[in-house]
């Protein structure tokens, strides 16, 4: 319906999650009429994220460099370790400043339903980093649905083998967290909450 | 809460209409983990809309060239002008194939609330291209909302003198638009109808 350009940058828009067409085109629109030094900073932006985010060779979070802040801090305990899908849900989590241990990122939860299996997140990863017997307590943060909880379960089976002489303590985090939601949407107070009621899992 | 060039791709896609914290960071990791290419085209159309989209010298909707594709069409009658609101009303009224003139666009509404008065409108420009007589119909389709209403009730006492030979009628789109909603929103037949069942306007 549009001249070419304005078409293309619809088109490119109406990819990004949670961007209808109606979206994309009021998008499109506003950065038309938009000051070109502001849509050439989001240019810029886009380029550079690219260019400059790695993702952390330790945890799998976000960084911007070899390893990322957490993983650099010599004062996070390295003994508790906070297993999450994703990196935003590092910073909800970080937002509660109630967590002072590491993170380990698996980059997803477990779906069949979208092909993803065990083998497509950062497990084996996960494996070699509890191998050492350095961590004591494993908390599986992943999300309260579905996927979050199959994950969850399949990580504690896979793990228990470590906690049989008692050095190795896996917990989950407490409900209190919305059942079928999303961990980056729930509220500060609330995640606090079930960081500090965390239980053992039974498995 | 994020490292630098993330935090500033959130806060740069926060900035666009219709996308909320949340939503921004959503896309910020759906573009952290989207292939580089991808990225890179959405940045380049970016860049070449701005370098290339122009707003016709006539009508003021958008354009690769001095003049818009309606303009430059031989077949278009000169003689019925629309006056719409945005750009994206003129895609709106091509897709009901109810109309064959051509288009004048203000570039919004009058919105004190907004800061937006007639003076910030493309309304001298109207009144130009309707001073040569040519025109016989000016048919004002901005939004049916309240400041649609207010923009057209503007337009037709200022048009008025022109009307007095009967040399020019000043038309509004019927309603069965919804009231209160955007004119981009409605489906075809409803604004194909809206057309055909189009009123003189008392003023």
């Amino acid at each position: 319906m549009y001249e070419g350009v304005v078409q293309d940058l619809i088109d490119e828009l109406g990819r990004l999650p949670n961007i209808g067409p109606k979206s994309a085109q009021r998008i499109a629109f506003h950065l038309l009429q938009a000051d070109p030094v502001d849509v050439r900073r989001l240019a810029d932006v886009l380029v550079r994220v690219k260019e400059t985010v790695r993702f952390c060779e330790l945890c799998g979070n976000v960084a911007s460099a070899a390893r990322c802040r957490v993983c650099l801090d010599p004062r996070r305990d390295p003994t508790v370790l906070c297993v999450v899908e994703e990196s935003k849900d590092v910073v909800a989590i970080e937002r509660t400043r109630e967590f002072r241990g590491r993170y380990h990122v698996l980059g997803g939860a477990i779906s069949p339903i979208d092909g993803v299996g065990p083998d497509d997140l950062r497990i084996r990863e996960l494996m070699t980093r509890l191998a050492d017997g350095s961590v004591t307590e494993l908390i599986l943060a992943t999300d309260p649905n579905l996927e979050g909880e199959a994950t969850a379960t399949y990580l504690a089976r896979l793990v228990k083998p470590l906690t049989a002489d008692g050095a190795l303590r896996i917990t989950r985090l407490a409900s209190g967290l919305p059942v079928g939601g999303d961990l980056e949407y729930a509220d500060e107070v609330t995640l606090g909450r079930a960081f500090e009621g965390r239980r053992s899992l039974d498995v």
